[in-house]
């Protein structure tokens, strides 16, 4: 016996197929419809009928064994035994994260062969695991953004239950286990919810996709939709925070705007599982609001992803200023992101064009993660070029002794600690001939404007662009490659150990620099790091008076007392006596 | 010599043409456009001609001699004499506002005939003047919600200077001036700012007119167009006050919306003016952080108005229950309203179909405009009824004595002080045969879904429609008329005079009422306000002990201590002794 439950208000009849036997659904308040039916089974594959129509899969199934199009499947939501009683996770403030995609971390791609790897992570030093999307998409592979069954995990992935076993692996090992889900559009291909129900508001014309019904008439069981399928993650598949896709567009006029609801009903679900959760959104609006504490009128989420650290970062390491790139570039800027996260603040961008953003006013460094690369920054490249493809070993260095040593929450994108030569494309896998002709015209037209030649873009539907993608284990023991591993893990004990690196404060980071001697200096309580960043050996003057080399990116550092020595792109972390 | 300046980005050449003789302009950074112009002087008509097409109107033309299609004069700022020096406007807390429309406020309609007016309003004691819209719109009359060239006063009512003599007189006899702008669409008819730049947004598709860009690129300078729109009518016309229209179809997502920018700027005006300057948005959010201080991230807005008092009260004593109005209806709606201002504070909208608003936790009653109609709520109607002409003199006496004693901000409709015979109906003139008709018939359309005959539905276009809508003095020294207006008069002193009236703490308030009896009494410090809304006399308990009898609409009133005995559709307002 099983109760099925859909909210389906744009129907006149709607009815639940098992198997092959249908049944008529009994309509409920507020568009809701029930069905008891005898014969359904754990494991039995079903859909609903909507007048006449379908079957579709059920908007919140739990599982999607067949893919997007085909029917739901009914699981056990207990089936699972978990083994991390008491759990606690690490708290943001100590955190360090890794980003990882499920389908190219190992060969496998799976939920289960991660949990081979995560002995690896342990050793890296990193303290939580996030999960690039797992919600079922079209077809095999994919980034997981464009995923339409947001309650089900990728059944090419693993089953519910093999996705349990892996987030009770990293608990297990003392990780914690963060989600990347996607809550500002749904995927093109295999998205069935605006037959169920006005999901969709035409009020807003985003960029892509469809806007959600946030704040529209009926959107009480949208927003109830989204919420509930984040308590979902975090209550029955042990999450211990969210990753908030592109929070930006989640358009939301409401006086209550989605993310406050969505923050308060996670914090009353972390006060009745008494373990932390949080919720870190992507957000190109530079808005503390969306940190502030509610106090101030701000949705209390836990942290923000900072691209303008990474802009001002990447752009000082690389010389890039094409596109948004064009907005960083002086070590001005990166000064400024370290101290105070947003280097647009009000200021005015040119590539915006227009005033972005204020200041992160009251907000400490905790609120903001710090990377080197992501999965976008690398991906949305038109080869894919992680940092190790675009820099040498010496930046590299410089790189990750900033992320690592920032005011921020550090975080690594699968590969980096070891500057793996796989890249990491963007890779689809439309059956719709339409769709899959699209995304590779829309790839060329799109890099075609910034000088690549559309012949070599790689053709994100080719099997190959995915297989490219996937890590290759197998060069980790490689010198150069493990040189930059045990940089990454000595960077990470330092951050560690050292009580300056964690206090999270902004007010206490300090920088100085020399814009045409290309040198900075960040300092952090009784530490300073000192960063040449020129072709050749310079003498770096520091403030703190005397001190002693913690950590050196390179063996010919000497320290001069009142300044450091430093040869050509390198970095030292040094600490006052 | 003139100097004209412009700010065109979309075209590659602009030139100015003065009278007949046409002058390129200079391109400057950022899309601006400036000539001087030798033989240009006060009074001479002009245009710009883009890409050589034109000439159109300036978009930042201070007067349209000859409406919305035709050329800009240009004008003196300075040739009006004021004399209004060391004006201060009375403080907000102590404000009574009256609402009124140039062109039917006085059989001639302008600046100048609203003058003889203003003893009126004196001797009835309101204390401010609102001005519905006076920027240019297209046509001779109109409501003026479709303006289109926003720094000139609409030249039927008069000129600029004009204006500023009724503005200056206001000040004269102590009534601060108010006025209503409109920064969420434009008009329909004359709109030409996009053929200059880029003012309009595709990323939102509101319900009427296009989104104006806010948040896009270029923003910078469409936001300095409403901003300095905005401090012009306060520095250069003296008014005290904007009432902002429909700032929810202001749409903006950046990290500091429109509606703060504009607020932190107007402070900085009223410091530099050395008197206080107020914003009072309409907005349909129930949202608070709209009026919020800026420590609780709200934009500090001064007050805005307040329709779900309106709608409670509306409702209550005209039994009316059709569109938004069946979300209201219960003395329970009254009394919440009374005592936190918003009805819809995070609870289900019916009307809606979800839940709408936030409570208003913090903000005082000086913070909401309260009023038994506005031209919105009468002039939507089919018929354009008062509520004269929906309710009997004992409502109607009820309905003024809940405004005058209500914790908010009090407004009247021009008219309702007498009970008006007029109605206000939606009347314009526009001279496109297709925005005429269309206007007509999305109007009848609109009345049919309520089950009006569309037939009888009044043409907007017909200029009987704006006739019909003149107030007529005429009738105010009949015995009714003239009978309501003592009412308002007095409830005016009575709340003039006592502290607890205008002490604008919602905390304060306290509500009881029956609603099968149908009574409700209201108290505010040492001030009961009891009301019979029964076709019956009945005695209604009251808490406070002691007290008399300040104020009643019948003279059959008979206080019994503890209670107080009120004839059929009666109020009373009594003070503990």
């Amino acid at each position: 016996m099983h109760t099925f439950r859909v909210w389906a208000p744009l129907p006149k009849i709607v009815e639940v197929q098992v198997g092959t036997q249908k049944q008529p659904m009994l309509a409920q308040p507020d568009g809701w419809w029930t069905a008891e039916v005898a014969a359904a089974n754990v494991g039995d594959l079903y859909g609903f009928i909507l007048d006449g129509e379908g079957p579709f899969p059920d908007p919140r199934s739990a599982s999607q064994p067949h893919g997007v199009h085909l029917l739901s499947q009914i699981t056990d939501p207990n089936s699972y035994a978990w083994t991390d009683d008491n759990w606690q996770p690490p708290p943001l403030t100590s955190a360090i994260i890794y980003e990882l995609h499920v389908g190219t971390f190992t060969p496998a791609g799976t939920f289960v062969s991660a949990i081979a790897k995560l002995d690896h992570l342990v050793a890296l030093g990193v303290t939580h695991v996030e999960l690039m999307p797992v919600a079922e998409f079209s077809g095999k592979h994919g980034w997981g953004y464009d995923g339409v069954d947001l309650y089900a995990p990728h059944h090419v992935y693993g089953t519910p239950d093999e996705l349990k076993q892996l987030v009770d692996a990293c608990h297990e090992r003392g990780l914690g286990a963060i989600l990347d889900v996607v809550y500002n559009h749904l995927g093109p291909s295999g998205n069935y919810l605006a037959k169920y129900a006005p999901y969709f508001s035409k009020r807003y014309a985003p960029t892509w996709g469809e806007a959600l019904n946030y704040d529209g008439a009926d959107c009480e069981n949208v927003r109830r939709f989204f919420c509930d399928n984040a308590l979902m993650w975090l209550r029955d598949f042990h999450f211990d925070g969210l990753r908030l896709d592109a929070v930006h567009a989640i358009y939301d006029f409401s006086a209550e705007h989605f993310l406050e609801l969505l923050k308060l009903e996670v914090q009353q679900l972390s006060f009745h599982l008494g373990r932390p959760l949080f919720l870190i959104p992507e957000s190109d609006l530079n808005d503390p609001r969306l940190l502030w504490p509610r106090e101030r009128g701000g949705f209390a989420l836990d942290a923000q992803w900072s691209d303008d650290f990474h802009h001002a970062l990447h752009t000082v390491l690389t010389g890039e200023n094409k596109g948004y790139y064009s907005d960083f570039g002086k070590l001005e800027d990166l000064a400024k992101a370290l101290q105070h996260a947003f280097v647009y603040d009000g200021k005015i961008s040119v590539h915006r064009r227009r005033r972005h953003g204020r200041p992160a006013s009251g907000l400490g460094g905790n609120h903001f993660l710090a990377y080197l690369q992501n999965h976008d920054q690398i991906g949305n490249r038109a080869h894919g070029e992680r940092s190790s493809h675009l820099m040498d070993i010496g930046k590299l260095k410089i790189g990750a002794a900033l992320v690592l040593t920032s005011p921020f929450v550090p975080m690594l994108f699968q590969g980096e600690e070891w500057g793996a030569t796989t890249p990491f494309l963007y890779f689809t896998d439309y059956q719709e001939p339409e769709l899959a002709n699209s995304v590779h015209a829309g790839r060329c037209r799109e890099f075609a404007a910034f000088g690549w030649n559309p012949a070599t873009v790689p053709n994100p539907q080719l099997p190959a662009t995915f297989e490219r993608s996937k890590l290759n284990w197998a060069e980790l023991p490689d010198a150069p490659h493990y040189q930059l591993l045990d940089w990454h893990q000595r960077l990470i004990r330092l951050r560690q150990s050292e009580p300056a690196l964690k206090d999270g404060k902004l007010e206490g980071v300090k920088t100085h620099f020399d814009e045409p001697a290309r040198w900075l200096v960040l300092e952090r309580g009784d530490l300073t790091v000192a960063v040449n960043l020129a072709n050749q050996p310079q003498s770096i003057p520091l403030r703190l008076g005397a001190h002693r080399i913690l950590l050196a990116s390179e063996p010919e550092v000497r320290d001069l007392n009142e300044c450091v020595l430093l040869p050509a792109e390198a970095v030292a972390i040094l600490k006052r006596e």
